[in-house]
């Protein structure tokens, strides 16, 4: 049988706690439609967890659930557990058995000041955990999975890369269809409407919530980013920018295009459009050219954000870019400034199979916003593209 | 305008607070699309947050936002926020100014021990906010908002009742559809497919994940509860069960059906069979009557479940009831024994305004699942039913 994405990813996980030099990796979770841990796609899948559970890999290569009994056939199916204990008053008892057998040094759990992907713990299931652990020796023994988390996440697997590349694919198809169809007059919610009709028409999902994908801003209306696409008219003497991707196999895709409306008689972009595009794409471009393993994110950013500020354009106030998956904001490491906002995440150093999306952008006063974003893969030999990144405006 | 079921949370929070003698509530989120705050489809609606975002309501009746820039205008989007502010590089200094001018007593936070619904906060984000307070009077003012939040998410609105309503009758509406078609010689999983088609059809989706939503069991296959429809066949001499919900204008309905598939020459179930099914009916209606406010979750449990142990079955490893809303188990009070999985939920009294799925089962040895699960809310006066009690067992 070809193994499952989350039983590539659990096998995966024990590599990697080797590497980390981790004993065990301990998730702790309850009622998961609503007590969501962003390790669950990859660890267990799209089912939910009902009972407090706790899914536990080991560096010894266990793999190990303990569920309430109702969801034991949910863990069973996973095909990605070894053990399966079950419970029905309470985890405790299990839990520490099990702890006590494994005895483990160090127990991974999932919290980190930083990245949102690695902060599945809910506080009270914290303490909650730290009440199980009391008389233990183990609640000193806990220590932040953020860094297997990252690791485990970024690196991506051969069946992860193929669906990410189709979902690429598909966004690309879905914007030649809305770069023949749109017209000038079209409102941002027409023209968001012909690639959600595109999105609906293929069985698929837009890679973050519809109010914002696809963002659609016709010139610049004061606002940059997640917005709703309103009633504003695309005209001729604007630029169109769009923000767009979609969620296909469960992973995502995020691509920004560019497009200028010709003026009658035109037939070129007005030089100031041109020169702000060409900023972008070479600033885009210096970055993914710098995207090595061992480079620090706030490297690749600084080499994005130097050649737009240093070109004279307003400095872009978020970064440069972010890794892509199973979420369109992926977590670990930021190709970020080293802001306070994004906490240590810039400081992270990438790593081959690690996706992301490297999207500069400036805001270009009486035209729109200019801003491109392409997805790469970083491999040993440095950064390749998944999509095929934009090379000139698109001139409608 | 016709005030939103966000706006309308949003205002009733602020009663809420005045009633629990708690100045400030404050709900620390980001990246929402991962780290996923169960309080924001009731305070914010289904937008996604980007950046490290706090949302506050005070005593005094003020309703304050902060976010990222690129998040201010979906923060405007919802109607309810009278002031929202927006920043750059990091969230601190705003939220200290916020935090001096308004100088509350008490701030509530989204943390608790037992309700999943109240333990929003993650711990590295709880991490974050003691950071971010270190120095002022603020750390030690945090209290729980647990009770806030249960009462919030409890006491449901006129608007959010009508929601109810439409999304009980929809799973009737199903119920009989698949009632009407079913036959004997069926898996589990066709059985399924007549429901999940309903579904589809209706533009909806189902209200728990559909790997268990339907829960089909045609006789008993050893196991109860949250597993996938399987290849089993449904036979004469058979009870079906059926645990079965939708989300409709995001509200959900949770209701069990009990089938019995006659034998050849039978005109009616063995008499196991129906006592067994009058036990639960019996045990249902007995908790329903008992649901007034004031009551604890215990007591109504404690009513159903000694019916079904009296009467000499094995007694059901789960809670007799549960509230329902925006999710399926939407938290509070549970009408459930005091086992330590359960925490303080039980305890908890109920109040008017509140919608409970009820639903003893018990394991009929031979012959399948008997358990009835319905839909009640409590008045000042009692429970009414929501849905339609199934009386008699249905025979197919």
């Amino acid at each position: 049988m070809k193994a499952t994405i989350v039983q590539e990813k659990v096998a995966q996980a024990v590599e990697i706690l080797r590497e980390k030099g981790v004993d065990v990796w301990l998730t702790f979770v309850r009622e998961t439609s609503a007590g969501y841990d962003p390790v669950l796609p990859m660890i267990f899948g799209s089912q939910t967890l009902t009972w407090e559970s706790v899914l536990m890999v080991t560096a010894g290569g266990e793999t190990i659930a303990i569920t309430g009994n109702l969801d034991k056939t949910l863990a069973d199916d996973t095909g990605a557990y070894g053990t399966i204990l079950g419970y029905d008053q309470s985890i405790q008892p299990v839990l520490l058995e099990t702890l006590r057998r494994l005895d483990p040094r160090t127990i991974a759990i999932n919290i980190s000041r930083d990245d949102v992907f690695a902060d599945g713990l809910h506080h009270g299931m914290y303490l909650k955990l730290l009440d199980f652990l009391a008389g233990t020796p183990y609640a000193e023994r806990l220590v932040s999975a953020g860094e297997v988390i990252a690791a485990l996440r970024g690196r991506k697997s051969a069946a992860e890369l193929t669906r990410l590349r189709q979902s690429v694919a598909t966004a690309e198809a879905i914007y030649d269809v809305v770069f023949a169809e749109m017209k000038p007059g079209m409102s941002e919610a027409q023209i968001a409407q012909i690639m959600l009709a595109e999105v609906a028409q293929r069985g698929l999902t837009t890679a973050w919530a519809e109010q914002s994908c696809p963002g659609v801003n016709a010139g610049y209306a004061g606002v940059v980013g997640h917005a709703s696409p309103k009633d504003n008219r695309a005209q001729r003497g604007q630029v169109i920018h769009f923000d767009f991707g979609v969620r296909e196999n469960e992973y995502c895709s995020d691509i920004q295009r560019v497009v200028y409306l010709l003026r009658e008689g035109e037939t070129e972009a007005p030089a100031a459009v041109q020169r702000a595009f060409d900023t972008i794409r070479i600033a885009l471009n210096a970055a993914a050219a710098a995207m090595k393993p061992g480079i620090t994110g706030q490297g690749v950013d600084a080499i994005a954000r130097r050649i737009v500020v240093e070109a004279g354009y307003p400095e872009f106030m978020h970064a440069t870019g972010h890794q892509v998956g199973l979420e369109t904001h992926d977590g670990g490491t930021v190709l970020g400034p080293a802001w306070e906002r994004y906490g240590q995440t810039p400081f992270g150093r990438l790593e081959a199979g690690q996706v992301y999306a490297v999207e500069p952008t400036l805001v270009l006063e009486g035209y729109g916003i200019i801003g491109l974003e392409e997805d790469v893969v970083v491999t040993e030999n440095g950064a390749e593209f998944l999509s095929h990144p934009q090379q000139a405006l698109i001139l409608l």
